[in-house]
């Protein structure tokens, strides 16, 4: 962090900000220009009284120069970078496998969510989806799940699914949509819960989950810059929480014709640049078109993502909800294989990835300073 | 709405489309290209079953003609346009006055809200606003506001700033963070709650906003296009509630000089073209500038903005949080008689507000079909 | 300038870059912290060799400080800016008036043209705009302008313009597409040249602009932030060229309603903050609704702009481009009209904005540093 | 294309409307409604004069149905698509095989070019890029290209990389600031022409492009929606050129970690639904981060591209522009290795994707109308 003080800060302003620096246990070091001085602060950047400092005479402004997600951080050196993995039930994300996480946008009916635990587990994926309470665009579309009306009805919802995902052996992922909620999804078993995009900045939300020990998947927020995002989720684990899952689902941009900007440069950034956490890749929501799920689920695997998650239904036709981003279960079939063979290639030629850390220092080595200027003469 | 068939569509299925429509007691019209076979439905479009529709076999799609916000849109003709008002205490919004909403971003002490009502009240504003508990970008700011970590510290907030409005007959609006604190805000005598803009999508605190007798104002999503917001609004009017804002305080663009891009635009599609509520301006978010906030406060209430929201606070440098858009008292004191001069003057402008419909028809009318290729001979 | 040094830079390499940057003429300060050191430069940054300094063995970065556009930039202190004027034929734009800028999208007949500048010219009007080649979003639009096919058409349609312009004494303002074609506007007395939006970073056409004495109206391109474009802007005027003029007409947003987003809260970081140059606000591209044109032109000027562009047809049902955002001429009459009160209430309320640069330096003398928290005890 | 008729129209104005399309050859339906008429449009809609159509009385607006880029779109069925392959040299771009293009950002020496251009060969690259003529973002960066003082000047780059592109047997690739280049590039046997980013949208150099029989690469404006940049490429199509490729390289978000946000789904978009043409994707420019280029690039082959096109250099470190994002040359031989074996694992993959329009009509045979809400009971 640097201190920006302001062009009338005094010297005594200055000395001030300095000791208090060092009262709080920072070492500092300082820039004197003719107009402005600058001070460096060293040390535990997450535990600085920034509002304080910024209330201090003199004080113009404050330059971050490392992260703030500290938890969300990636860990290792370039080129040897740590992941954690996180288990949902009994399934490893972000691991030596691939997860896929798949199931129709909502829960229909018994019927319905045990026909897709069937096909989803079939097809060879590794847990259920199915929404139980939904977010709809307009309130007067009639249906906000199964389990919208009463705390009744979402328990009985949450029940179908557990239900399906043990009947089939698959651990399962439900979206939470309100903070006082969450204990339920704890008490039916759920295995894992996720944040959606609407309530990626729900504080209140965020704040509770905590608490939980079940594992989060917290979708990105499409507003949200790739390093913003990343502090929403440190909110989830500031208390040392740890076992969450980021999810890259589509920002907004100039595009009007796919629903989303699925941003995979973003997935590509938290996996090797900036996090630990293993990254899903939501094509079904990035694009809002079922028939560019199966590229972009593609592509999001090469790009650095450990978790698919992808909505399918037994006939994505006659769906209640996002029927036109559902695959049919022969398209999902295909797109399993398919994300298997890519996670395959992706594993085994990530050695040929290398970060420019390394060369960086060769090549600095190896031309010697004075001689920097490429071919001097032309 | 116009259902749009699919190039396969059999005339059985468009006939099955039409025949369902009848029940629900809609009348139809028909398009019959060589490709494709558009159905228009008429009638109360809030209540169909867009779902239902869209699983019969044959449909490709709908294409909405009419407003999916039936009670947040616009009343009356073009150049009668009937605007509603809303009451938050003993002020009138959206009537004859610019109501004038004014505060801290958070309240810090007893001390610090009394003197803030003072200077708000002396400044001539209506109305006082203050944070309790706070949505902060990081997780380790240390501080979320007065009310933050507790039932006992938020009732103990709430009552610090309603203190504090009474003292001074000034009424109060406060944000509210979590669905589940609502009835609190009701029972201290809070006057109208906020929504914030991280909120603007909970789906949640929404529904149980509905309940509410106090006035709510929305704030948009930064994320939302114009008519996207007006349906998330409309979620809370959704069950017949009528006392609702609007607020703009910005979206994101390619722009990072300022922290939002406060859109103008918008607030002269509510007003002139799309809503009867009325429409607040919050510069102080929409730039996150401080010296910002005059131009676009005013340009604003021109644009047709009834009611202003500003942060101010009796020493903004040493605010405990957003202290980078909070106006100095003299500033506030210079914009609250800025402000009442631009309002006369629009209310004194705007009957030179005509919209088009009126000339189209007499510019349709005075040049006859056949002649209406200006001067043909060029 | 920072110059940041890499956490491998030797003190040798430091050591270079302090003496490289010396023999420039700059001077330098020094913070070393324990992981990273950083230079800072001091003197006239537009002169620095930034890639050759890039370049040098241990340099990882380049953090700027202050501006780039040093032509661009405001000139005096916060509360007593200067602000230039630049002239358009007889018409001083930026000065003690506001200058109404009118006229239809095309030029189409000369019948239309000259009854388009008697319209303007009796509403009240100051310059006369009109477009001989267009923009069109498809190629297939069959017009692209009465001057698009050939130089000589190009020259036929600048003359009817001027012809136009001076029989109603009003100076002429046309866009030019084409880097080749500035010379021939130069010729037939055409009073100011107008970079569109999509030519705004056109590299070839802005670098040609600097050698001609024409004022030049740069718009600002939809995807650049506030400071890129005043670096495009700055293109045209690196050379010493000063009468340019700058024009927000809009920005991409998630905004769908209206065609752009028109970027008020630049104009007033222009005007407040940035530039000395006069601004010019055009609300008819900048939402492309008709409706709209009257409420955002106002804001625009209370937000800072001097410069009024409007687009106004004799019948704009027949408008061969742009119909539906051009005014009626009854409509323009009315807008003029208003924008001459708004105009004189702006400059009349100027003196109520006060920026917190003289507030700041009050709040921190009347507050010792050692009481700054605000009323200690709570 | 359906033709939306004002609520007052009369029915002689919709006869009228009815009467002028049929005189222009089309055919019409027409859906009467009790508000609204609309008049739908059939035949072949590029020639239809939609200026001369909003102009007549009564019409309120047109509604597009099918696409306005004829000759970029995708040819085939769903399934079946039929895409076109281009030369480059004696390179097919768009065929059996991937396609990788690289260079240096700058032409800076001919010892660099050459040398860049033994790199590429060994590598296994296909083609040179390299700009003789650079965008600067400043303009006193104080190096815009070997190429940007004079016409002498541009001629000698762009002979160096000719003449490096011969030497080692790869066709060139270059981009065009200027129409009034063009001629040039012809003349000294450029194989390439490269539209860049910033004059995505100049249209009187995609104009002259039409004219040229070198293949042209044009890149997508970073503010363009996916089909508004098909129309900008169907601009230099019109006249009947085919030899043209689609780039995407990035867009504007709300990200500020990636200098821009690389959209893949556009880049699936074109090329499983929109366009005959070949795409090609420049992580390099997408990402701005050269620790990006690698994962991103594998992922742009992934979702549909079939030409790379990457930055790397002799020695980044020293590069004379955009030294950020340029590859060090080992880095560059690993990523055509790794692009190599994705694009053959895409090609063998790729039966398994299977566009919806199949699925549909059995999912809809399969299920007779009647029962197609799926398990009723529930």
């Amino acid at each position: 962090m640097i201190v920006k003080m302001s062009r009338r800060a005094t010297l005594d302003e200055i000395a001030a900000v300095e000791e208090r620096l060092h009262g709080w246990g920072y070492k500092t070091g300082k820039m004197v220009g003719e107009e402005i001085t600058l001070i460096g602060v060293y040390g535990d950047i997450t535990r600085l009284p920034t509002g304080e400092l910024q209330e201090m005479g003199g004080v113009d402004g404050l330059i971050p120069i490392s992260k703030a997600y500290k938890r969300v951080a990636q860990k290792g050196a370039p080129g040897n970078l740590l992941h954690s993995a996180v288990r949902i039930g009994n399934v490893e994300v972000g691991g030596e496998e691939l997860t896929v996480v798949a199931g129709p946008c909502s829960v229909e009916s018994e019927a319905q969510i045990m026909e897709s635990a069937r096909l989803v587990k079939a097809a060879g994926a590794n847990a259920l989806r199915g929404g139980v309470v939904k977010y709809r665009s307009s309130p007067y579309s009639g249906w906000e799940g199964i389990g919208a009306n009463s705390e009744e009805a979402l328990r009985n919802g949450l029940q179908l699914i557990v239900k399906a995902g043990r009947e089939f052996d698959l651990p399962t992922v439900v979206e939470v949509l309100d903070a006082n909620d969450v204990s339920i999804y704890e008490d039916l078993g759920v295995d894992c819960i996720q944040v959606g995009e609407p309530n990626s900045k729900n504080q209140a939300l965020l704040n509770r989950l905590r608490e939980t020990s079940l594992p989060v998947i917290h979708k990105r927020g499409n507003s949200l810059d790739i390093e913003a995002y990343l502090l929403w989720v440190e909110r989830i684990m500031a208390g040392g929480k740890e076992n969450v899952i980021l999810c890259e689902r589509g920002i907004v941009s100039p595009n009007k014709y796919t629903r989303n900007t699925l941003d995979l440069g973003g997935i590509a950034a938290f996996h090797y640049q900036l996090s630990c956490l293993p990254i899903a890749v939501d094509a079904s929501h990035g694009t809002g078109l079922r028939d560019l799920v199966h590229p972009l689920t593609l592509a999001g695997i090469m790009a650095g993502a450990s978790m698919v998650l992808v909505e399918t239904h037994p006939n994505p036709l006659i769906a209640k909800s996002d029927g036109f981003q559902g695959l049919f279960p022969q398209q999902f079939d295909h797109l399993v294989n398919a994300c298997q063979q890519v996670w395959a290639l992706r594993r085994s030629i990530e050695p040929l990835y290398t970060p420019s850390a390394a060369w960086e220092q060769e090549y600095e080595i190896r031309m010697p300073s004075d001689k920097k200027r490429f071919f001097g003469a032309s």
